[in-house]
């Protein structure tokens, strides 16, 4: 069985586990503490010398990293439930919604640049939370209109796919850090549909088996 | 012919030029000036309405946007060397590191975010170089080892993919904030080697239209 090493409120560790779970793949998670500093241990290094979550180990050893990476290697090594569409335009637009997420929003928001605030800028958890709500702020400026204009249930279409992979995570990070989410009336309404699905639900930060 | 709107210094837009030039795509390039904030102007937004470079008009005017995806795009459209292996493990390998650049540390060094930075916490340009030398040598840190291991020309095999157009901007912006480059020999000499080559000369930004 795969072993995915995660963390309960990591967002790219909550990206696979949705992408692991729509596609019914069944996993062992191990947990590493971000907290707690565990992903810069050496037992973690040993997994992933970049010590950044999540890390999937397949059943022959090897071992993916970035959640991107590893939610692509997902829909093409297991076809169901396929998390892109078929045309590679529509499959670009998927991608450029969830880039908008993984490389324009969550990156810059992240914990590891959080710490890097309060150290280098002595900021404290306001400070961090003001510079948080900008970014994702902006990011989800971004995605509401697309989102407002999807004439499906979902984002691109009638089945969650990538775009609800990155969004859901990042949403999670919005309330967090209490983004004003009344201003993503269509965001809000894919979360509330997301929340309704089981593979949604199993991977979310509430259910971990490291959730405090 | 494709329109490609374009920054000379943009590493995204880089990207992009890069990966069309690889695969012998003739373009025209349409600079935007980020100096000038005409990516924030009616006129781009009606392009890109995210108002970041690059987007891509195709033929049929169709836009993509997000370089990542316009590259993956690019590789499936036009099977003319292949940006990304052909196993899927052996994609991931490729995305994961592409990722380091493209999500964990070009974003967080990117032009907006410098803004903000002597915006809010009143940063100079050496203090906004300090912290894109962090995150850019984070990032070099993580990827160094993995060229270091290539038993090939390049860093995946022996031609250049989309590691390589990920990496060349990104040393590109090391150099412009003074990261210490001798301890990443091995992303060096990949640097020198995509440096003979047309595709990357044609794409550099010392050779673009709006090169001042």
């Amino acid at each position: 069985m795969p072993i995915l090493y995660s963390y309960w409120r990591s967002s790219a560790s909550y990206r696979v586990r949705i992408g692991l779970a729509l596609k019914g793949i069944r996993f062992e998670t191990v947990p590493v503490s971000l907290i707690d500093g565990e992903q810069a241990g050496a037992d973690y290094a040993s997994i992933n010398p970049q010590k950044v979550l999540p890390a999937l180990r397949l059943d022959d050893g090897r071992v993916l990293t970035q959640s991107l990476a590893i939610l692509e290697y997902l829909d093409e090594a297991f076809p169901q439930h396929p998390l892109l569409p078929a045309d590679p335009f529509e499959r670009a637009k998927v991608r450029a919604f969830s880039a908008v997420i993984a490389s324009d929003t969550h990156p810059i928001q992240n914990l590891s640049v959080l710490k890097y605030l309060r150290a280098s800028f002595d900021q404290d958890d306001d400070g961090v939370a003001v510079w948080a709500r900008h970014w994702i702020g902006r990011g989800l400026e971004t995605l509401e209109p697309i989102a407002a204009a999807s004439e499906g249930d979902f984002i691109f279409g009638d089945e969650p796919g990538l775009a609800e992979v990155c969004l859901i995570p990042q949403l999670y990070n919005a309330a967090r850090f209490k983004v004003e989410l009344d201003r993503f009336p269509a965001l809000v309404a894919i979360d509330a549909a997301c929340a309704e699905l089981p593979a949604f639900r199993s991977a979310a930060p509430q259910t971990q088996p490291d959730t405090p």
